[in-house]
This record gives structure tokens, sequence and C-alpha cells, in this order.
């Protein structure tokens, strides 16, 4: 049988332009002869919907276009992914399904089983479990149809327990080897540890059936999330014979009696991915927003280095602005270091100094603040300042306001609330700054971009004289050894000192994100880049007591 | 059977604290003779936990409590909740269980069956669910121990789809009428609809079984939620013998055999509920967090005006601080209804005017915004000095910040991010602005608190000359409708608009609810009072085509 492989970006809620591109690829196939062609998981509507789930016109929606694609299923099938009513009088009202379409209808249909709800995923608050298992026929091959998570009942409970695993359930377990070939429509997000894990469960599904595997993943980022495709074609001894691009749409016909071993994109070294993911984030969240214009704080520091730099390839440089913004506190090296990374990028740029509106900020306040001694207040109100001119550009001429922040920074709360964590979208909000500098010298491997010295000289806010980071901070890379530890990988304080980190240290560090979720509750919406980001995927109490 | 009802207030992650109140409550109940104490869902380590969950230290510390408490149950019974690791390979690893307790051990455990992943609920997130039904024995009765959601096996489908019911399975039934009393331990949030519902629900269970049935809720504000009380002792026909008090600390031991009717507390106005949800919630986010003080600025208009009676009945009018801000575009009676307001309350009050810092601003901005029209952006400006200015005054001398956003404006964003939307919690953003006039109307009930023209005149967020919220908003009397049917009910547009709205105002509020997710997405927390609060119980996406 001849499949073709729709590995498309889809946006959350664009019926029409969804279902345009699938009816333009169902027409794809046909031309090149597939018999069947897949796209992935809810497809029809976009993914993550959340909670427009819950909403009667988003279903009915889903239905129309879901009968466009059918009628022109004439001479092949389709496999297309929507949330489906459940027509039970019991149980949650909606399933997540897998639609086969052929002959202007719907001929078939499977419910996912295993609905993941950990981390960024709320499955089971939308859909109710299936629990009838049966294998499709389509053109006299029996197929075992299952949706993404369905062939991961295998994997363990991801935690600091012992190990168990997460599943009671294995559907293709239950179809009792009734099948010939398993295709899987999936909606799997990108983390910079995703990739090989989800290679590996589906060669490990392939050999435990000793069947081959169809894998078509989505590509799109979608506000955090985001999905880098990656589908697959792998034989019955779990050679992968197939693989579509990451972070870009693709598309191939295979054949299921393909034994040849096809050639495979070159794949992307760790600190690439983070750097796709980051273009493919902020590309889509531009886009899928229709807007084309970004401005961002230039400190002549290396986060808004960075983000300028990745900025500029993806909008282009006509379409980002830098506000330099020095205040009295401002080393030369922060306005030269940032004029000569404007100059690098090409882009429009302008400076502002904070002087005056520090000083009307002090002498309005005189009346109730005199007496007092500089401090955090004075610190903050610089960076609230910026964010102030930041967001005036913003309004003023349209441009998106870019976050800055790094994930380190977030981690400890080192960075001011309606300061410089104004934003619309942080782009750095999942990566550590130790992986900033990696990133920032990435994207000089050719020539210098980011200027040598933004690279090389201490991290410093410069909100107070001859200040510097690790003045408050462990060292980076300590700082950020321990944070793994303790967001990614939950281990306890205890576990962390084991380790071999000093006491003190973990503990001041451990405190410091503790005490910082309130900052974090208000940021914007970080891209996520690692297993465990600041968001929707991390759901800790504001309110309460962390004891250790 | 003696039962004592412990309706307590806990802190999540607080094992100390929760831990000495329900061992000095253990004891009060064997004062009074009681053979069996019962505390409320997830007592020990407090509800709702979210990620603390997948923390082994948590579950350790939980055990340690459990322990403790298990110790003096020495001639009484205690039944608690607990998270209680699944010892079961496959699986979550835990269970959300009612341990029963007596004679230093866990003689018995019931795990919970029905795990509400909706609205604010995530409980699939971190529990497997029971599937094992048996009843328990205590002093001789049988009893059907069951967990919160365990009795709403019967309710609807939540939303605008036709009628079903969520939940393929009732706890109750399973044990086919094989027990004598029915004991619910909960975690039941309080929203303006939910008191009357849930005590039907409960009647309806001890009806539909003949039994009588035992509730404890907890009453504490955590964060967002506000968990009301009103635990209750229901006989066998359906009759409340006893309800312990809404939003307070309560205790009382009743007994199984009583026929008498009780005294009930009289129960609240809806307005009164309100005004007491809010109470609980601002005062267990200060006590909870340590804090005493607060901030916030007084526009003359009536939502800080509200916010600062509020505030002053909770935290004492010494530690309530006003600041007032006016501008160029404020009008007198911004200042004098302020400056009255803060009399009446009895606060310090502060005036400073932000004409230098806008003037400071222009300044600033001159060379990038010369020849650019007054908008939106110079209008943001003020609220951000403001912002600036509050969370100055916070930073410096350790108020918090309280945001007086309402549920209207945070709906179509008539707000400004970073500026008015900035503070460590919203009191009022699930309150409509037709319900802030209510509330303040019922706080001068005994005598004018809220000057009279603060709620008079028309609603003005003065930031630019003669501005009205009525320019740009619809009448808020017939807004808040729309939203409450759009937001709320999950009404269609076409819906509303055949309720009788009018067709361009129905799309008007929608397309801004829609468009402004995004300044939603960075808000303070806010104190859940209705069914759908923005917030953690409201998920949309914020990258997609909302379509209508």
């Amino acid at each position: 049988m001849k499949i073709a492989l729709a590995q498309l970006n889809y946006k959350v809620g664009d019926f029409d332009g969804n279902t345009q591109k699938m009816l333009d690829y169902v027409q794809k196939a046909k031309q090149e002869n597939a018999d069947l062609v897949v796209f992935s998981e809810l497809s029809v509507c976009g993914y993550p919907p959340l909670d427009f789930l819950e909403n009667r016109d988003f279903i009915q929606r889903t239905e129309k276009s879901i009968r466009a694609i059918a009628k022109v299923c004439q001479g092949i099938t389709a496999i297309v992914g929507a949330p489906v009513l459940n027509p039970n009088a019991k149980g949650k009202k909606l399933f997540n399904s897998a639609l086969v379409l052929r002959n202007g209808k719907i001929e078939n249909k499977v419910n996912k089983t295993l609905l993941p709800t950990y981390d960024i995923f709320d499955e089971y608050r939308y859909f109710e479990p299936n629990t009838e298992f049966k294998s499709i026929e389509i053109d006299g091959y029996k197929i075992a149809l299952t949706i993404c998570e369905d062939l991961w009942d295998d994997q363990p409970v991801e935690n600091s327990f012992a190990q168990s695993k997460l599943y009671t359930v294995s559907p293709l377990q239950r179809l009792n080897d009734q099948f010939d070939l398993i295709i899987n429509i999936a909606a799997s997000p990108f983390s910079t540890l995703q990739s090989d894990t989800r290679k590996q469960v589906l060669i490990n599904n392939a050999k435990r059936y000793q069947k081959p595997l169809v894998y078509v993943n989505q590509t799109a980022a979608n506000t955090e999330l985001i999905f880098d495709g990656q589908s697959m074609f792998i034989d019955a001894k779990g050679t992968v014979l197939y693989q579509l691009k990451q972070f870009e749409e693709d598309f191939v016909v295979i054949d299921t009696k393909t034994e040849q071993q096809a050639q495979l994109p070159c794949s992307f070294t760790e600190i690439e991915s983070v750097y796709q993911a980051i273009k493919l984030g902020l590309s889509d969240y531009f886009k899928k927003m229709g807007f084309s214009k970004a401005v961002l704080g230039l400190s002549g520091g290396i986060d808004s280095a960075v983000v300028a730099t990745i900025a500029v390839q993806v909008l282009g440089k006509k379409n980002v602005v830098g506000l330099l913004m020095p205040s009295k506190f401002s080393s030369d090296h922060s306005i030269t270091d940032a004029v000569d990374l404007a100059k690098n990028l090409g882009i429009e740029h302008h400076i502002i100094s904070i002087k005056e509106a520090v000083s009307a900020f002090d002498s309005t306040l005189m009346p109730v603040f005199d007496g007092t001694e500089f401090g955090i207040a004075e610190e903050n109100i610089q960076a609230r300042i910026r964010g102030t001119l930041l967001m005036a550009y913003s309004n003023k001429f349209g441009h998106i306001l870019l976050n800055t922040s790094n994930k380190s920074e977030a981690a400890v709360g080192y960075s001011t609330l309606y300061g410089d964590m104004n934003g619309g979208l942080s782009i750095l909000g999942d990566v550590y700054k130790t992986k900033v500098f990696e990133l920032a010298n990435w994207l000089n491997r050719d020539h210098e971009i980011i200027p040598r010295n933004t690279i090389v000289k201490p991290p410093s806010a410069e909100l107070r004289p001859d200040q510097k980071d690790s003045d408050s901070l462990p060292d980076y890379d300590i700082l950020d050894q321990i944070l793994v530890r303790y967001i990614e990988k939950k281990e306890s304080i205890q576990n962390i000192i084991d380790a071999g980190f000093e006491e003190t240290t973990v503990k001041r560090t451990v405190l410091m994100v503790n005490r910082n979720e309130y900052k974090r509750f208000q940021s914007p919406p970080i891209l996520r880049i690692t297993g465990k980001a600041f968001g929707m995927g991390r759901r800790m109490p504001l309110v309460a007591k962390y004891d250790f």
C-alpha cells in the first residue's frame, strides 16, 4: 500500500485554513498515486484546542470540515484527527478520534485510549477514553490505528518515585496481533529530550509487534508548545526507513512494501534543535497572530542580544527595532555593545536615556520615600521605566514586545515584574543562562553577530553601581545544575546536596525558586524547550508552605 | 454513633500546622465523647496541592503526619484525607484517599473513584481512579466512605451540549445498599451557584439510598480558590439536621440517632456570600503568605473604593494605604471622592501627582514619537506610571499591591497590562461591574463608607479628556449579560443574539473578549466567585483563530 504522510502546520480554530490545507494535500497524495493519506492528531481543529472543546460551535465547525474533506476522498482514503461527539449517555461528551474518510463519508473511526494528563497535557479534561479495541481495514490491510499516547503504554511514571508504569491498558496488546500495520497520528511536542525518546518508543512498538509503523506528527507552534514533526516510517524490524523533516512541513509517499533503506535527513545537534524550536515558536506566534514587527530592549547583555539575533533571522531586519535605555548606572560598554549588535544586525535602534524619567519618579516619590535608602524599590523603578518605554513603543507603532528573560533568572526571580518581565512572548524563558551562552556562540559560528564583549563580560543587571549577577546568585554553571535537578528532575534538596553541591547554595537556590512563584504566575507565555518549562506544564500552588 | 464534623482551614504544604490542628481536634472530639471524628479531603497536606504531588518529599511528609495523627487515635476513630501511594505496578502513582485511623494505625482506606478534571480541577493529572468498591465498618456501622466528587456521579456534562452524564460509574450504586451511613469528605470550592447545587446533590444521595449522610468540607482560601465549608448532617429522608457555618471553621458532634431537627445557621444572601468569599480569600492570602499590609490606588472610582473598603474590613485600617495619583485629565471629583473614601475608612493616603512623570516620558519619547497623535500609547503610559508608583511603594515598605480590576473589564480588556492590571491578588476579577455596584451599596447599608458620588457618577478611566467607559463599551447592564452568556454559559453568538441582544453589540463584545486573552494570560491570581472565573478554570488558546 502507498501511504502519504502529511506533516503539516495547523492553527487552532482555523477551520477554513486547516481544511483548505488538508484538501490540497489529499489532492497531492492522489497525484502521487497514494492509496491512503494520513494527517496528524486533531488536525481538523488544530492542537491543542483547550477549552474551545467545550464550545458547541467549535464541534459543529469541526464536523463541517470533516464533511468537506470526506467529499474529496474519492479513489483515496484519508485518516484525519478530530474531536468527535460521544454518542453514549454517560461519560465525557467527546472522543479524541482518528477518522477514516472514504467515498465522501466517515467510513471508520478509532478513539484514543490513553489520554495524557500530565505536564502540558490536559486530555482527560475533555475526552472520554476509548474502551473498545478493534483493528480497521483499508484496501485489504488490517491496520492498528492509534493516536499518539496510545503507543506510550509502556512509559514510566515521570517523577521522583519508584519505577512504575503510568498506564494500565495497552491498546496494541488488546488487538491480539490482529493487524498488519500500525498507524499512529500524533501531536507530540518538542523538548530537547523528546526527539530521541519518541523515536525509541516508536521503534520499540514496531519491534515488539513485528509490524511496520507509520507515524505522522504535526509541525507547528501554538503559543508555548512547539511540535517538531519528524514523522516516520519504520519497518517490522524496527528500522527507520523514512524520516520527515524536523520543524518544517513535509510530505512523502511511502510504499509499505519498501525494504530498501531510504535517505534520512541529517538531524540537528542539541543546540541547533533549540535554535530551530525557538525559530518556529517565534515565527508561528507572529504569523498566526497576524503580527510582523517586534521591539525589544537592548541592554548590551547576552539575553537581549540572542533574542534580537533570532528575531532578525525570523522576522527580517526591517521588522525588528531595538531600544537602548541607559541609566546613570549603565557602563559605557552596555551602550557600545548594544550599538555594535544593532549595527551587525542592521536594525533600527534608538538610544533613549531613562535618566529624566528616573528623576521624575524620584521627585514624585520624595514626599513618601524621603529618608529611606536606595534599594530594591529604586532598582525596580528603572526596570519598570524601561518596560513602560518598550510598551509605549509597542502601543504606538504596533510592534510586539519580545521578552528577553532566560530560564535561570525566571527560576530565581532575578527579574522585575512589570519591568523586564514584560512582553508578548518569552522566547528564552525555558533556556538556562548557560545554554543562552551556547546559543550565542552558535549564532556567531560563521562570523561575529553578537559582540564578543557581550559574551565574555560578567552578566549584570546594572540597576545599582557596579552590580554583578554573581553578587546575588551562585555562578550560573552551578546554579543551572541545581535548577535542572530541582525543577526538571524534582530531586529533593537532600539528593541535590548529596550529589556534591554546597548545602547553603542549594537551600538558597530552592528558596529563591519557591519564593518567586508569584512572579512567574504573571509571566508572558514561554516557548517550551525542555521537559519541564514554566507555564502550563508546571502548576505549583502560589499560597503554600514550601518546606524543606 | 457520635460523629464529630471538623470543618477546618488548612494550608497547602503546611504539615506542621495542619497536623497540629488535626491533633487538637481529635482531642476536642474525644472530650465531647465522639466515636469518630471526620476531617475533609486531602486535609493532611491541604487542597489543592497541585504539582507538589509529584514530589517524593511531599508524600513522605504526608505519611509522617498520618502516623502522628494515627498515634493519638486511641479510643476514637478518625477519618482523614491524604494522597497515598498506589502500590500497583501500573497506573498513576497516587490515590486520593480517605484513611480510617484507629489504635495508632491506618485501619482502613478508601480511594476516590470519580476524579474531577474540568474547570479548576485537575485530579486525573495526579491520581489513579479507584476500581474496588467496599463499605467499611466502624463501631459496628457499615459505612459508605466517599470522597467529594464520588457523590456527584449523576451530574450532567457542564457545557453547551445535549444533556448527558459526566460519569460512567456510580460509587454508591456499586455498594449494593450494603451500608448504613454515607460519609463524604470534600474539598468543594465556593461559587455563587455552588452552595445550593451542592446541598441538593447531598440531599438527593441521602434520599436515593435512604441513608443518613455526613458531609465534611474544608473552609479555606488557597490562592484563587475559596472553600466555604457548610458541612452537614442529613437524615435518611433527606432533611438537613445540622449545617455548619459558611466561610468559617466550625465543629459539631452529631448523633446519627438524632431525629430532632437542629438549628440551622441563617444562610447568606447572594451579595453577602460574595462579600464573605472575598473576605476569606483576601484574609487567607495575607495570613498564609505572612503579609499584613496592603497598598492600592484610589481613583475615586467604584472598583478601588470597594477593594479599599473590604481590605480595611479584613486587614484593619492601620494596614491599608491608598495612593491618589491624579493626572491632568483627572476631574476634581476623582480626588475629592477618593479623599472622602480614605477619610471614611480612616486610612493613610497620599496624593502623588503623575504630571511630572508623564512629562518626563513625553520628553523622553519625543525623538521617536514626534509627529504622532495622542492615543492608546499615551493613555497606557499614565496607567503604567501609576502601576510603577504603586509597586515602588510596595517594594519600599512591603505592602502588597491589591489589584482593583473587575470581571467586566478583565473580560473585554478595558485595562492596561503592567498598569492597572498590576497586583499580587485580584479580589474583584471575578465580579462583574454591575455586581461591584451591588457590593458598594451593600457595604454602605448601615452608613455611607463609599461616597455616594463614587457610586452614581458614570465610570471613567480618565486617561484622556472627558473619557467615559460608555464611549468604548456597551452599558454595563447589557455588557454583563452578554459576558455571562458567552463566558459562563458558553452560548454561541447566534444564541445570544436570538436572546434579544443587538447583533453588533454581541459581536463587538465577543471580539473584545477573544482579543484580550493575551492580557488575562498575565493577570494576577483572581479570587474565584462564579462558576467560571478567569484563571486556572478557563484555558483558552492564546494563539488561535477565534471565529464566528
